[in-house]
């Protein structure tokens, strides 16, 4: 059985829907998306394993989708309330003040992604989420090359950043030898997971079974208090 | 040394500084309060033990105050997905529409509180929050007189429904005689918990250094990826 995953158009959808007839808010879902991207982090780089998290945040999230940088924000300070210590790139603020509580942790916020790069043990992607789609704009397109290019592990959000939501890596130029270690989707994976080679977490258990009905996907099998599920390619429980 | 608390003014104070200066919303914040009740319940209440939890939800939060029914509601909501059955019981409820997200899961919400008591495994008693004074209203007197007799185990959010903030149990009528099994403070103890014999958890891992240190109480030693930290009264971890 081929692992059932939802079109950007469809996830678009689904996140309109929770919010709507859902009763969810964007903050109630960005807290419970960025709890599940901190779970992935912890799991796949235990403290152990050095503590410097560099947490890249896009442009998203300015009040429309739950993707983009208010996830990282979210995950960084649950990284940074487990012990880690996140670094923030966020060269794009959104009008929301969620920076805030991580300024408040006195967690730092870099502008030199490269050199950042150099002194960290992981990295989060989660400058583009599902919507993405078209050209990587500036100041992106060094951050991707840099990703590309980095021996530091990446876990990356809802998709790799650069690539395309349905057909995966880009055919040529920036992102397309972009292959994150892990990838945690959101809600449900995208078309693009059938490209990435790496460890595959779900994330977000608040999906009603109704609502994995109606939009054809399956809610993988959490276990105990896990916000988080690892899968393989097939879908199925590892 | 004593067991460091917050008072009922200054928990208020509190909430409204992390909802403006700490760039906190009510949704983000009653969203950990509520996935902080449902670890303490995983915790105390295994799924082994029955899974049938009655979870009782005041008239609080109605976007002014993070207690209240709106705890319970969204510590239902994380129960049912961990494998638990959860009933509710949310005779008044507030403008907002969180309690669809519990209707979608088809989570049964009941009218007679005794009755759905007889069939319980466990109570979350979310009645009232910590912005509770006065006289017990209807039509919570039965409520409260049914938690004091029953046998079932009962896990008070912030305080046992009735307490007194400041001054724990009332000296005679209804909630004098109400002692629940598992208290959960949610970001820090009120001074009620002097008069509290059981056992008690700590929830809310959200908070800076720097907030606890202007409100003079402690962090509590978390561990792992637990929201949650159980404490004995002196305030030490367990």
């Amino acid at each position: 059985m081929a692992l059932k995953t939802l079109s950007a158009k469809a996830a678009a959808a689904l996140d309109k829907e929770l919010m709507s007839t859902g009763a969810f808010s964007i903050d109630q879902l960005m807290e419970l998306a960025g709890l599940s991207v901190s779970q992935v982090v912890y799991r796949v780089h235990p403290l152990n394993k050095g503590n410097r998290v560099l947490v890249a945040c896009g442009p998203g999230n300015n009040g429309k989708l739950i993707n983009g940088g208010g996830d990282g924000l979210v995950a960084a300070r649950h990284l940074r309330h487990y012990g880690y210590q996140p670094t923030i790139y966020y060269p794009k603020r959104s009008k929301s003040e969620l920076y805030q509580q991580l300024e408040d942790l006195d967690v730092p916020f870099v502008e030199d992604f490269p050199s950042a790069l150099n002194s960290a043990d992981h990295v989060v992607d989660a400058i583009f989420g599902f919507s993405f789609s078209g050209e990587v704009r500036e100041p992106f397109p060094a951050v991707i090359k840099a990703l590309e290019e980095t021996k530091v592990p990446v876990t990356s959000v809802d998709a790799p950043s650069s690539w395309n939501i349905e057909e995966g890596p880009p055919k040529s130029g920036v992102g397309s030898s972009f292959h994150p270690e892990f990838l945690v989707s959101l809600t449900a994976p995208k078309p693009l997971v059938k490209h990435f080679q790496g460890r595959h977490f779900v994330g977000g258990r608040f999906v009603s079974p109704s609502i994995a009905k109606k939009y054809d996907f399956e809610v993988p099998e959490y276990q105990g208090l896990d916000q988080i599920a690892e899968t393989n390619p097939t879908g199925q429980k590892l």
